[in-house]
């Protein structure tokens, strides 16, 4: 962790211009607008914070355009949340292990391989026939199950599960309590009540760049593979049923649920708690609205909203409209009785 | 894993009929009917599917009544899903772990008992007086706490917690991340915020056959046992809160959550992500749709949707109405208007 | 555990009062009203509950106020809740762990400092300079990364992952599967889909008296802290966001989700299953109905309702105009007509 740097270190790391301040002033930490102090740095990338450009605490300020603020250097660059992303990597604490590269109490099957430089934590299991990159990051207590495949850099994060056959590219987070693997739920029903289990007999497939929040379940396909393009990103507590292929770049916010079959395609957004059913499409670009219930295909670029989901304008139009229903009734009443008055119907 | 299989191996299997295709013909794998290959089997158990049916590549069919398609063989049995699901097994890839019958790094009570043929995973822990039954295995990592018993022929996957008291029966799974016997969520609530904690001193209770998916919840009852009835399927990341009873053969879709006290009878469906309110009573053959929030009783074979829950014809037809809302406001300004003219009102 | 009390031993400790029966009467258990067996105690609380009083088998009920009723005893408290909550610890098993106090296979960091009187399971992982205060209890399999804080008297229960920097207060219970300290969910999106990570220099904080529950997930902060007020109580499967302030004393049932930057008062309730948007701010005493979707700020003491959640009495208003609208659209339709026939139009 950097504990301080100049004004200009930091201008000179994010190709910036210093509008104003002193190019020696040391920055000692990065913080919201709102909340920074003296000695920190923060940014300004959208007009909602307008409001704390004139009363920042803060020392400096990262933005795109030129600004009026309390703050005593202001950095000008091309993208200022970017910006801010860059610094807060200058400043990360160091959070690493203190266990060395592959701690003696983690059982590793003499069938799997691991790469070079891999962080192996205590307590992690890995089973029979497992491939580990190089540069790989495996926490405390994870369990790779047999025959699980993961490409180099990746970081499993401690108390991960990825059960037999996950495949997971380079370049990866998985965050902890996820597990992947899990038998997707699928049985055929019993009138008398004594369903029988369909096996699932395939895999989760996780592309490059993906990351994967805590407490998520990405079920096995029934064949083929459950996967997730790369560069996509999930939350916490999300559900993936069996044979979900979701495309690349995708947003996947927490607690959303997606249901078996399902086809997301690329750059799709989900707000939390989302639920999907089983055998849609989602096309590209698409965007779910927190809470909504999808229950048919959605068109490439369309944001849907509500339960069930449809295009959000008429989600609005319906909810505007439900709104004015309470006066409404009250009219057809008082014309309704004018009526009965002159008609005697 | 069977690597490949003749027609007639797979027929005499399933008790079926060829009704088309060379016996000896070799299948070599089972796959979806839109997905599947020339040495692929498949199944057509849906009219929603009919269009697969003369385009699909796989070599044979699982049908149970004749049909046209493009497939070289067709199989007829009794129930095409069931079929398929025999299929699977046949087909079904050996995941066993690669560890022995009970690693070394195990860590058990001294107090506890396991049967025989028992597997116990790496850095499993087994606390005081568990029971283990015959033929049971208990994954990677996975917790039991004190007074566990576990019946025979059940399979505890990696990374599951099943704390004091557990009971489960036989021919049960438990996915990884699921948590049994945490404490239900009672207090006391204090006027000045220091609500005080209600010992949860029952347990939780799971028949035979039950199988509960990853990352599920299961609290322990305040008294007596929370309990999940034989052959009851929970899929991922549910909630059953304390004192929650659950019948027979039920279905339970991902992230359901069913609040303290509620009775749940047999044969009960719910889709995902439905709330269940406290001390309600579902009765047998209730079907839940998704999103629902369930408020009061629900009577017997009675399907219910929507937030407050509603009878699903119900649902619908207020749904119906609300679509035509906009319409039906512009209808009533005209006529408002309209006899605003006649009336000066 | 205790066997049996007699009347006036629990009185005693309840400092109550004795309406009815003999003294030496023998209590052998606690139980629900309707379910209480003849050597039970259990309590009456709610009118609610009034059907049972007079036909409860149980021996004793303890009440706040004098009742009929059908059980032999009958004990006066101040609070027959608070009553009830102490009868139950009286009576409270034994459900310790049977290893002692630090188990061997415990993995402990020798940078790492613990109390006095704790007890750490087998296969704990605690990672470099975390220190655990005196009298805490971590449970097996738990890992706690570097440079994790927990004060006096905490229970960590089995399977909990405390990620680096997490600080826990004294006094606190966290449940099974809770994931604290995973990276918040923040990106800066890529016109080409290529996101780029946001990453999480903060921490989570969590106060004393706290209790969270099973396979909850506590994002770490951007920079700052996450944190969660003394006294706070967390159920099952909930999702806190990076940043998040939650107040004291607020009760959070399952399977709630709250994004990014959003603020929580004290004394606030959720239901379960409610979503809140980010850098929203719900004051003092709010209540959130279960299933509520949260768009923007409640105002102290408000209880909210509905997606998008509005003032209770408001969504009640608007749904009971809803129940109305089929009938309201058929009077219309026949204003309509009627109009027509007089008018042409």
């Amino acid at each position: 962790m950097t504990e301080s740097l100049s004004l200009k270190e930091i201008s000179d790391h994010l190709e910036g211009k210093i509008l104003r301040g002193n190019p020696d002033s040391v920055v000692r930490g990065v913080c919201a607008i709102q909340n920074a102090g003296p000695s920190d740095i923060c940014y300004y990338g959208s007009a909602k914070y307008s409001v704390y450009l004139g009363t920042t605490q803060a020392m400096a300020v990262i933005v795109e355009k030129p600004v009026e603020t309390s703050a005593r250097c202001v950095l000008l660059v091309d993208n200022a949340y970017d910006g801010f992303r860059k610094v807060l990597y200058l400043f990360k604490p160091d959070i690493s292990s203190g266990f060395d590269s592959v701690h003696p109490s983690a059982v590793i099957h003499p069938s799997s391989r691991t790469g070079e430089d891999v962080h192996i934590g205590p307590a992690v299991v890995i089973d029979r026939d497992c491939v580990v990159g190089n540069g790989c990051r495996i926490g405390s207590g994870s369990v790779l199950g047999p025959g699980v495949i993961i490409g180099d850099s990746s970081v499993i994060h401690p108390g991960v599960t990825l059960l037999a056959g996950t495949v997971v590219g380079s370049n990866v987070i998985i965050h902890s309590g996820t597990v992947t693997g899990s038998d997707g739920f699928g049985f055929v029903p019993d009138p008398g009540g004594k369903h029988r289990k369909i096996p699932q007999n395939g895999n989760v497939v996780i592309g490059n760049h993906v990351e994967i929040g805590a407490n998520c379940t990405i079920d096995r396909a029934v064949t083929g593979s459950t996967s997730i393009g790369d560069y996509t990103k999930l939350d916490n507590l999300i559900q993936v049923a069996h044979n979900v292929r979701i495309g690349r770049g995708c947003f996947i916010a927490a607690q959303t649920g997606i249901a078996g079959s399902t086809v997301v395609g690329n750059g799709v957004v989900f707000g939390g708690q989302v639920g999907v059913g089983g055998h849609i499409v989602i096309n590209d670009g698409a965007v779910i609205a927190a809470k909504s219930g999808v229950t048919k295909d959605v068109a490439p670029g369309v944001t849907v909203s509500g339960n069930p989901a449809r295009p959000h304008m008429e989600t609005l139009r319906l909810a505007a409209a439900v709104s004015r229903l309470p006066k409404v009734i009250e009219l057809v009443k008082k014309l309704s009785a004018g009526r009965k008055a002159e008609t005697g119907d």
